[in-house]
């Protein structure tokens, strides 16, 4: 059996939402030493001190979504769920890598895998809060990507869309076939994709095989975006 | 003589930053009536209040740029900086729109530019709380863009970078010839833009010959970034 | 009556294909010297014997359209097909923009308007053969428009799609109301772009008020492509 | 010893250059059976013969370079280099697809990697005749991905650049420290790349890991280009 993640340390954030249980799983099942973390991390702080209590790291998995913020029209775009937005996606994204990096780059390795979106890529009609927030994940994570690359630290992200998911595909949802149908319309590849695919991603950036790669915003969504914005 | 914006009604708010000043110039000399804004947006309300005192209106120019707020590494970025850009750049950003575009679709015409950047298009290392927000005003401006066009509104932003303004090109810099130099190393223009040619990108935005265009980032560079992100 | 192209020599090639007649209709009436061309440009000389012809020149209008070539499934693309849409789109460009430009340097200005498609920039199902060559023509604006910025020469190109045209979208398909329903549903803007705003376009980036846009691929298409790829 | 391509059938053409060694030797160390090709196939009917003679296969490695044709100014640019880009890196591509693509739609799964350029994500000025062969690889390949992806047959490309190569980087290149530091100025990563990156890379998107990834264009350029154009 593979080992390929063989005692490295890896923090994941939000980790009962979005992508955080299927990586952790995988990573696990790889040798990894997963710090599973589940605070919310709104408040100025948390995310220092979430980092702190993980001691030493090797990689930082920035899984982040929001609670019960909603999507909605223009018009209908109320200040709290903007707010909400940019409080769980944003700027605890900033305060992890703030974190977690000097200290990679002092070690002279280390990985960010942030879980982000596709849909900024594009753009999404009635998600215009959403795609902000998430737009200044990517954007984020690709201007220190390439500040600290020549410190041999890889700071990326998976921009998904389409996978399955406890946040944004609950069961209900993909138990309606109707709906079901209607969604994949847009998906080349004609099917969500598995938890575990975006696992073996982020496994894939979490890895010394990708140390070449570098700031990049990676679009993963069975083909419904398949460029960087 | 031409009057290309005969009669339009044309808020641009942050007037005495960035792009404010040579847009009104170009806009008025074409005819438009201009309402000038210079407060501060940072306030909920504040946005809402100016569109509403602004009247009926046929273009916004959501021209927003930060104050004494700075750039610096990861390591070094300080709290009240980071929620300085998002304060300052997004959450207006949205209000304004938020509070203008409507309006314009109900009476089934209107244009938004937003002088944006093109900081996030490439990735700008030692600015990434920078890059974070403009970020997140073009990802905003891409849905909102896409969510609105059918109702015959059309909104777009300017992603500038090196072009002549008195926030981030003071004259003490342009004076420094080995900085200038410097700088013009990476512009494949071998030169600043000036501020009219920013006023002329968003008039040709603002005017009914680019109806067909929505939701789009462009790039205004004189180079340095030829793509969207 | 404004005459924004007054005096200057402008040649479009592929007169009477694509978006040639509706340039050649406002460049004259804004007062340009149009210098119409409907030569097959798929032999080796016959690009350079048009420039040469045309006599000095202020704009090139790079507008080229394949013929009969038809677009196909991956299996069932014909040798002759995929090599048709590189004569006659992507070769004859190169050979254009050879012979146009030097002597545009030389005289220290001038403007390249290649008419390509939007096509390439998020890739289209049956279509490969076409996006290669449309893809194939992006490219190359781009990296020429930035080897010659730094001579006052902008070499820009208008990737369209879901514009009117004669060659593209012929009045029997334009007739075809449930065709055109279907099309349209991919089409932010709900309509069809007109000649006259690729035209519009068109002139923004042959004045000099575009001098700071350089090696750009411009999506145009209603808000199906917002990004260039 | 983890063997990730245990059994699968691998064609690797122009073997002898650019990456199709390293990649050959990862794939053959994982336990693939490779075929590695050095034909010319320039010829129509080569590549079909290549394919044909290969037999079934999983996973087709379109790996292309040019041999002598010069990259050069814009008015400098031979027609027998312009040709010879085509013709060595474009006309094949298509010509391997079209052969090993159906095939695999019809066993029900399959993996095109095509490996391209970076360059034409970026623009290169003195390079646009290379850009733009390149181009016309990264669209084609964006287009039939998204085109089979219903098929369970995913096509994607590495754009690289700044990897060692035996095209692009020969050994004396590498050895002139001068040229080395001169070059590596614009990578992020301080570094070039490492064949055996990019075959780690290609191994990850020739396994079913990667089966949610299709039509992209992955930049590999240790951050010299995080977008795809």
């Amino acid at each position: 059996m593979s080992r390929r993640l063989e005692g490295r340390r890896v923090l994941i954030t939000d980790i009962d939402r979005y992508m955080g249980r299927p990586i952790a799983e995988l990573f696990s099942a790889e040798g990894a030493v997963v710090i599973e973390n589940g605070d919310d991390l709104r408040q100025p702080g948390a995310a220092e001190r979430v980092v702190a209590e993980a001691g030493p790291l090797d990689v930082l998995v920035a899984n982040l979504a929001e609670a019960d913020e909603k999507m909605e029209l223009l018009e209908n775009i109320r200040d709290e769920d903007w707010h909400g937005f940019f409080d769980r996606l944003v700027h605890p994204l900033m305060r992890l890598v703030r974190a977690a990096v000097p200290p990679m780059c002092a070690q002279g390795h280390g990985k960010v895998v942030a879980i982000t979106s596709a849909a900024p890529l594009r753009g999404v009609p009635k998600a215009s809060a959403y795609c902000a927030a998430r737009g200044a994940q990517n954007a984020f994570i690709r201007a220190v990507g390439l500040e600290v690359a020549r410190h041999n630290v890889q700071v990326n992200a998976i921009a998904q869309n389409y996978v399955e998911n406890v946040t944004y595909y609950p069961p209900e949802m993909i138990a309606d076939a109707a709906m079901m149908e209607r969604i994949l319309k847009v998906v080349p590849a004609k099917r969500l994709g598995k938890g575990r695919e975006t696992a073996e991603l982020a496994l894939f950036l979490a890895s010394e095989n990708s140390d070449f790669i570098v700031g990049q915003v990676i679009p993963f969504s069975g083909g419904w975006a398949t460029t960087t914005g």
